[in-house]
């Protein structure tokens, strides 16, 4: 069982993930969560193209494409132990253009059941980034985030027809935590 | 020759294709109408899976993707002898978010030609669902109608890219049933 | 190495394409300007399917299909050897509704790299289309361009799941053309 979470910086994706895992536990439900990013970084770095996190961000495509494949079977083979909540992005944006977090050969590989998108209101995800001090991010302003968001869901849907997996959207806004992270048990119970 | 015409409940869907194909009948083009649901639900029942109509929305996902394979092939064998329209579903709203009407392996056993959107205004929708007392529907507001609409449009463009299909949208807001009818049939024609 | 330029007629796409081309190559970066509609209308001209441009509009969807695939076979043999930007269309308005201008069969043939979309706000589109006399132009309405440019982007995204490609989207409204052919460098460089 693979469920896929993914949702722009900003969006709280990671908070209600963990929110949710816990409370799961709690009640005897077990999900690994897996971070794609911290799978591509340890590659990355093996591979000896990375030293730090940000320098994922200003690879070659190629360079993103091989490291995302590689990747991709790691988790396939996880997957095929344990329930796997994986936290990754639908698409990266990289200078050249929005790069498909799932393409072909990574999403016949990993072959998701449920692909959930964590979704705010961009002004909302704006104000997020500029007051989180924690990593750099880039200055998308807000029509570029909303724009972020929309070719998410498309390329969501795209990618249900090639593994059937529904594609559930779970609004996150200021206030609406706890509801969030009950639709996310929801959709892993 | 497969025609596929989807619509959410409430774009008034079936009105239209009933009129089209009535009004081309007696121009002489013969399709059949055939119903999707219709033919899952045939095969739900003798599969001792479901009793009534609205079993067919309480069906794990599983068990959904099955019967929508074991219909598309039945289709895909109605529609080697005869014109088909197929009134359907672009996706299904699910507890765990929206399912492809037309996964890789259903889309690729019937190959669709045309693949026809009907739309209609959200509120008029919203109104038209809840004034229609003849089945049991979901209370979606106004805005996950919206969502449900768009995200049928990008995955119908998705859908071509498979088959090599046209995308046609007819708008059929109130009081716009006449040109809505004249549009699926110049379609159909 | 295959970059696909694309824009609905009025978003100024062929400007901006040979506004950078020329910049580039003062620079010492050769890009070959290939246009797939003309290619199709060599090839359509040569099966004596058209006799003008215009003609390409009126085709069946099947003799469109036909050519399509064919022009993508050489535009592949042309990209073997040299750079390549290839001016062409997301989609095509046909009266039978969209049809997507790199159906399964054509993109697995050309595997472009990266995907651009040139867009600009509807009304100037229309207001130029309507100014432009040197063409027959269809008269679409605002909503309808609006619409056009929004399935183009749920399309590019999909496509790029096919080709692992980028797809970046460029915008250039009125008085903004140097920005947009810097972007449009920035992406060839």
């Amino acid at each position: 069982m693979l469920v896929v979470l993914t949702g722009i910086p900003g969006t709280g994706k990671t908070t209600v993930a963990n929110k949710a895992l816990g409370e799961l536990s709690d009640e005897g439900i077990k999900y690994e969560l897996v971070t794609y990013g911290d799978i591509m970084f340890d590659i990355g770095s093996n591979l000896g193209l990375v030293k730090d996190r940000d320098d994922m961000r200003k690879l070659k495509s190629d360079e993103q494409k091989k490291i995302q494949r590689l990747a991709g079977v790691k988790i396939g083979q996880i997957a095929e132990e344990k329930d796997i909540l994986l936290d990754t992005h639908c698409t990266i944006s990289t200078p050249k253009g929005f790069l498909p977090g799932f393409p072909e050969w990574v999403l016949r590989e990993l072959s998701p059941k449920i692909f959930v998108l964590v979704e705010a209101d961009p002004e909302e995800i704006d104000l997020r980034r500029s007051s989180d001090k924690t990593r750099k991010r880039d200055k998308d302003n807000i029509g570029g985030i909303r724009t972020h968001q929309e070719l998410n869901r498309s390329i969501a849907m795209s990618y249900s027809i090639f593994s059937g997996c529904t594609v559930k959207i779970i609004l996150n806004p200021q206030g609406r935590l706890e509801q969030a992270v009950a639709e996310l048990k929801e959709v892993l119970s």
